[in-house]
């Protein structure tokens, strides 16, 4: 999506030189932005641990990489400790997401069809790129089967603005290009629809406030950031006409793990009437887990809740918002069980978020 | 209730003269603690528009002494005419609370029973007082029949702790003394039972982390500051065990009007089978508005959503947390429905939350 006039995506080969790859550092947004080079194994760990890089879809393509210069960084006597090492490590930044689990097996499913290590770094690259590209075109394709939703709405409503609400980011900056949650609305914009963001502030990273707003209002899009307790109260005022969230991860019952909050938004959807979707690339499906209480939840770090970060006018500060000795509990999600949402909005089309359905529309 | 080992009100008459009023500075808690004189009668109207005071029962209290300053500032000709300017000053601050009115009305008809300014003047301060200890003793009795609720819980959890969930601050500092959530909070607390408090951050003025923390903090009462998100993870994972709020107005019908995001929480209690209750002095039952829509719902200012305050390592500061050229919308109340609240704790006694069990229990 653009950033002014210029089209980026989050993360990329550097096009003066393949041995390193670039991405866009997203702690400092929307007041400073800046462009990272990751060069080393450790520094693909490090982007995916402090949250330079986040969002689902996008921690796994940054994890795919990383594998790649960790064999830039071998040599043929270790190139598989190595791999074996940056694998491991990779695995264990984020314990929720389930996209990373799947980004990193298909790229060592890759690289073991070299037969060297020359062509081991080859595949890599290859295949790191494919997985970026796929991506994209997953969420283009998101955005393809959202789209009529929200052009049904605009009909209904003689193309005054079609309110969607967000929780979190779901959007290019998740992912690599045009977003989960966010393509059918980038997709509507771009073909003229008037649509209009409610964004979720999403505390305590405040994704919300600072990603999807910085990235709505880069691309043009007209949107209101609101805090995560404003919802409930717009549903019932009938000022939302959609929600549309992302997913860590979606479990084959279609109950959704997603950022802390979600699920508040959920039921106020549900008691609003207000359709609720999900928009997800298949990646992020869990087949095996059968119980979402079975998911890991991550436990970040109290710091995240004591300290707001932001421009204090000069420079990026944090200030203390709770008393220093109040003891902080920072659950990163929560799960929105399959009977409040409408549908799932996937690569392949719309379904409902059961089972039946899930496996019929990925029957492989 | 204490602040260490001293005891305090949040408003109270200056001992050593008895024509000033002072107050607990509320802005810069929990990181600064400053007591203000109120000396002016436009001291008063500054001090609940900025919210140096704030919560609906303290805010009545804090308008009925603005009175009594308002004739302490005036000669027998205009007596009257500052009056009534200080009565619609005072009546304009905050738009929600319920008990501005009804302390506003009450004061006015004590002191219209006065013959003359000096016999004004007497009945205005007799009935601030009196307004007071009123809301002290209606707390306290808010706390004495909320208690066997947490005592009950806390017999069938064998002493485990008891963990209560609130929003905003509805504690002794939203009131003169105890609080009204917070009442069978430190009564339970005092009386040896084993309470854990979930302390709702509530964004966007956070008068949970940084108000009910503190309050809780300094006499003693075990508690956990959360994100607004995080309630309907706790709830599904079996660690709330009861929600208690405030309101800003009740409706006759059992709707309650309280902090944004407390609709929020209701959905989660109600989904989870966690018992709802408000706490509440019949000052703040609003007898004739029928419809919960027809509320006044306060819009504030876009930059207590944009910025953040709280304490930077040496002064109180803010931080933007927005693009600064995003729009924002900052709707102060909502409306819990009385289908999801399990019953209204009442001065007289707790009761379910509609028409004819409220005017059962109010019947004059």
């Amino acid at each position: 999506m653009k950033i002014g006039n210029k089209h980026y995506r989050s993360i990329w080969v550097n096009p003066a030189n393949p041995l390193e790859i670039q991405a866009i550092d997203q702690r400092f947004l929307p007041h400073e932005f800046y462009v990272r080079d990751l060069k080393h194994p450790d520094d693909f760990v490090h982007a995916i641990k402090d949250m330079l890089v986040r969002g689902a879809p996008l921690i796994g393509i940054t994890a795919a990489y990383g594998l790649y210069s960790a064999l830039l960084h071998s040599t043929a006597h270790n190139a598989d400790d190595n791999l074996k090492k940056a694998h491991d490590k990779l695995l264990a930044t984020r314990p929720t997401a389930s996209n990373l689990k799947w980004a990193l097996a298909k790229q060592m499913h890759a690289i073991n069809a070299g037969k060297n290590l020359g062509e081991k770094i080859k595949l890599a690259l290859e295949n790191a790129n494919h997985l970026a590209d796929e991506d994209v075109k997953a969420c283009k394709q998101i955005g393809k089967y959202g789209l009529p939703l929200i052009e049904g709405i605009s009909k209904k409503k003689n193309g005054a603005p079609v309110n969607i609400l967000t929780h979190c980011n779901a959007g290019w900056l998740a992912t690599v290009d045009y977003g989960t949650a966010t393509a059918p609305i980038y997709l509507a914009h771009d073909a003229g629809v008037n649509v209009h963001v409610w964004v979720d502030e999403t505390r305590p990273r405040n994704q919300g406030a600072s990603i999807t707003a910085f990235e709505l209002g880069k691309h043009g899009v007209p949107h209101t950031v609101i805090v995560d307790n404003a919802g409930g109260h717009l549903m019932q005022r009938g000022m939302v006409d959609l929600c549309i969230v992302g997913t860590d991860r979606t479990l084959a019952s279609g109950d959704v793990c997603n950022k802390i909050g979600t699920y508040l938004k959920a039921l106020a959807a549900h008691d609003n009437k207000i359709p609720f979707y999900v928009a997800l690339p298949s990646s992020s499906i869990d087949w095996e887990t059968k119980d979402a209480s079975a998911i890991p939840i991550e436990e970040r770090n109290e710091n995240e809740v004591k300290h707001v970060h932001g421009f204090d006018g000069k420079k990026i500060a944090s200030v203390l918002v709770t008393p220093s000795h109040s003891k902080v509990s920072n659950y990163g999600f929560d799960i929105t069980p399959a009977r409040l949402i409408t549908g799932l909005i996937t690569e392949r089309g719309i379904c409902k978020p059961d089972r039946k359905e899930l496996s019929l529309m990925f029957y492989e």
